[in-house]
């Protein structure tokens, strides 16, 4: 029963006042009436992974819209087609490939099994049903696979506005079927990370960092859009085009994130589960309170005026940042989590700007550094973590993701090209890739006159 | 107790490796302290008709925001107003007559009995509470009204931009007071398309494609956009206002989805209804997943350029398509029932076009094609369909929904008339039907000088 | 326990067929194993509170939504700012102080303790784990918290377009933890309203009303908008931005409101919950389909055409007038307070515009004519309540809250200032606070050409 295991993997660190919570629904002797029955626990647990699958899928309308408001019009349909295949590649690709390799037969090591991806539930639909399986098979995979679409959506925003669409979508097939799966399997799958006692309880790394990674290879191997420097090599602002569709991209984020952290509990069935879980949403949208009103006022003091788009990225840096641990965490020590992380991307966004790294939403700011903060902080309220074997999780996934998406990148920069070329970006890349315009009446093509 | 009858008659054609789930938790005997109580399944089945419930209804945004992108910005505001009216009439009228019209008595007949729906929870609450129902009646009320609203939801935007508001309404009225009930009834009434062993799960044809060819016959009936033909009667292009909110409306209606199909299985007090629920949860997202990669593949091949619209379309292709048996086939059979769903509509969009059949959003092509399509792959991979009786499902409900609302179409257009002159049409609905402008700011008018 | 206790109170007036539900399911004695677990009901419990809590959350980007689409485009992102601050503000303040100022000791009185909260599930947590708390404490307080961000959001629409950014955000935060967390003791945390047998369910008065009252004392406080008003004292139209945006909102608000309030039955862990949840569903939705159906009815009689705007207000003027009792009505009779409560706003939209008194959004009239009227209908179908005591209740918190708001608003007047100068009202908030534009590219700047 692989799944099983991945399960009890996934939860070897998840602990609620100082009682380890693995297995706990599942192994307990039944005590008395009082307590849950294991077909109830079942449902429980399938329903939690069914409700934070799909909370999470839902993340994926957040990363078009924030992207989509954070673009040039002329680049909003493309990057919109983007997000849409992104999510779809993901899931075939998970399915082909990628979930096995995470979950199948890890055992300490360094990867799992290839193969197609099926359910087996013949234990629980069996005449006198084993439920110890713990939760449906397909709930699990529907869970997990909405997690590797989390990590292609990051990378779309940072490379937008210049990348090809096709070489954008091979990558992401590649990233989601490989890179991430394979990083995936040393803590979640089993492998020598968790071995080792790493602590990521709902991916600050290995989803939200691994994304952040692979898209900052990206921007560098592009370069920056044209226009984005000026002579003297002094970045430029340029505005996205609706700020209410980066602000709706944003809240829906935070909505799907209490499916991300909350149902990585990986149970319902138990009260202490339900409690865990409560303690998780709690925290996640605190941690992401504690983002806001840093940035707001962080950008206030600093330049005089709020920066609407930093504040929406200090929401999200905040939710990056507590995903590692939103559970040991007090709601006090989560807002300062979240406060840490925004101030963190309240500075890494010029830092990387000044770098000539041109990312067009800052999700290296939010997702990598954000992640590896979230990540580091763990020990500060988990006892159980370890700072040096922390820094090692974040640096072994690190090294990884960024020599394999680097080759990745460059594989496809030497054979179909990965960048527009100057007329097309130009032109935009609605026009160019997709031969039409996403606000064909606004403005009488005023972005034409007024983008870069 | 008519609802739980039409629950088991619902459930006739559910099926798990096998085995007959139909009242399966109801019915079994209590094993032993491991499975789930009476009482706690009460609560599990009327918790899944509330979830679905919710994700259904959002599914009316959902198509409120894919019209709203697809139609031209003077007309945004109108089509924003029928969408959330539609809603709202499909509700009342479905209280007022359709639900006991489609469920009360129908008993292997053509349609069930007339008068108000009213809860009748009396053997749960009584006493010693008798938990047969197997769910709240509200419940089951709420979830399936929020499916007649869907079915009207297709029409609206087949017929955009040049339907009057008023009869669009009574039109409404009528098909979700009389003509979905009515045909409902005869398979998940326990009609006699449910005696004959019809199988549609969640309503290719009984929801999308009844939704499907009322669109069809009014847009026959209404006749094509001015300017939609040249001199030479070829189909012009003409843009939506707004992709990235045609994007979000699919995004919405996808999420949504995980509700129409997943919680048609009804059921979610065991095991083994967990189990089928996550199937249809993975099944539900790959056949969209293989619906846009495939809509994406074909119109780069064909027109050398990505089509967003059709690759969203084509998303909800692969929805429509797999709602017919959302739960047998597996994963990859999914994926490819999805992709056929998808390609189907890639070359019915243009074809419907040709044949002077004007359909704005393309409803046609994904609604009546994708469901005609998902209804007739049922046996593919459920043994217990017959292809024979499949067909004879499509054509007596398509031949039924057929002369239904052509005669309402036509009566409405001999009565109040159906269609904008000429004048109001060029002008746009929104300033003829409401007085306004759904962008007033943007572009300066520019939707006036550049707008068919 | 408090937490426990703060259940009980809420629940005193909850009733399913003249049965109280109170606590019904944590002290019945367990009659057989038809029953739901104890365990199994502290996860249903928790759950509730959780998709609960989660589906308000979302309400926070409805209102965004709603707002952003009905100020003109100068402002639409310093609402969006606004928006995502005072949500998380709301929850700061709550957790700081609110939440025990609410809940904590109230016991008949004025109002409760000071402190941080903190979550006490140590019983639950226990070797033999005694379950009687019913729920976890976090899931409360997060479904608690909402609520009165809730509150704050709808303060915000009213007072756009000319309040400035930190001075409102100052007022929500002492809205959020002392005025709300005041006045909903009374009822909610135990106070003398709820001694007296005041019945709001989930909040028509405590949390609508007092927003509308916060909203109505600032509108007044600060003045109408720069050519709101004509020479002649008559008021001008000022058309929204984005009528779409203005329409997804009123959707978002809607699915959220079935979390608001079914979620407000406090309790899922027995049939009777569920059955009582599901009737609630049905009111909600009706409420609002007769709102829809009223305001597009009345305003196409009056004027000739149907106004969207006052279509969507109609829509959630139902909802709030069934917030306070969606239990207790039939389907039919749902449909009508909701009728009435947009009727109302029919009428309070202009005589408000004509009062001089500048609502940009119309949730005064909303919220607060809307919440008023659904207190005062309880009594129309629940035996429980009495006419005087409804108004007992709507007069003493509506008093509390417009002295604390009107000193509230004027201190922050002679202190930092609450209005915008001229140049920057004239020139847009957005340019003004934030040093951006919304839409940069839409227009060519059109809206400065044309805005008032």
């Amino acid at each position: 029963m692989p799944l099983y295991k991945s399960l009890l993997r996934r939860k070897t660190l998840h602990w609620v006042g100082g009682v380890a919570l693995a297995g706990a629904v599942l192994m307990a002797p039944v005590p008395a009436f009082a307590a849950v029955s294991e077909e109830t626990a079942f449902v429980f647990n399938t329903l939690l992974f069914l409700i934070g699958g799909f909370l999470v899928m839902w993340m994926a309308a957040g990363f078009c819209m924030l992207e989509a408001g954070l673009v040039r019009s002329k680049n909003v349909a493309d990057i919109c087609l983007k997000n849409i295949s992104l999510y779809s590649v993901a899931g075939i690709m998970y399915f082909l490939i990628g979930y096995r390799l995470m979950y199948d037969g890890v055992d300490g090591g360094l990867l799992g099994s290839f193969g197609l991806w099926s359910p087996d539930d013949g234990a629980a639909l069996a005449e006198d049903g084993d439920f110890s399986a713990g939760y449906a098979a397909a709930s699990d995979w529907f869970f997990q696979m909405v997690f590797v679409a989390t990590a292609a959506s990051i990378v779309s925003g940072t490379v937008a506005e210049r990348v090809k669409l096709v070489p954008f979508l091979v990558f992401t097939a590649l990233l989601t079927g490989l890179v991430y799966p394979i990083q995936g399997s040393w803590h979640w799958g089993g492998g020598w990370l968790a071995e080792r006692g790493f602590a990521d309880f709902a991916g600050s790394t290995l989803v939200h960092s691994t994304g952040g990674w692979a898209a900052l290879t990206g921007a560098i191997i592009l370069g920056p859009r044209l226009g984005k420097y000026d002579a003297q090599g002094r970045p430029r602002a340029i505005p996205g085009s609706s700020l209410p569709l980066a602000t709706l991209g944003t809240f829906v984020l935070w909505f799907g994130w209490f499916g991300f952290n909350g149902a990585s509990q990986l149970a319902l069935g138990s009260a202490a589960d339900s409690i865990a879980i409560s303690q998780i949403f709690a925290n996640t949208n605190m941690a992401a309170a504690g983002g806001v009103v840093t940035a707001v006022t962080l950008t206030r003091w600093i330049y005089g005026k709020v920066d609407l788009t930093m504040s929406l990225n200090g929401a999200l840096a905040g939710l990056v940042a507590i995903t590692a641990e939103p559970l040991t965490p007090t709601v006090g020590q989560a807002i300062l989590i979240g406060a840490v992380g925004s101030a963190l991307v309240v500075f890494a966004v010029p830092f990387i700007d000044r770098m000539k790294i041109d990312d067009v939403v800052g999700a290296v700011s939010v997702h990598l550094v954000g992640g590896i903060w979230g990540t580091l902080a763990v020990p500060l309220t988990n006892g159980d973590a370890s700072f040096i074997t922390q820094i090692v999780g974040v640096v072994s996934i690190g090294a990884f993701v960024i020599i394999t998406s680097t080759a990745l990148w460059f594989a496809l920069k030497y054979s179909m090209g990965i960048r527009l070329d100057a007329e097309s970006e130009t032109m935009g890349s609605d026009i160019a890739e997709l031969g039409l315009e996403a606000y064909p009446e606004f403005g009488g093509g005023s972005q034409k006159l007024r983008g870069g």
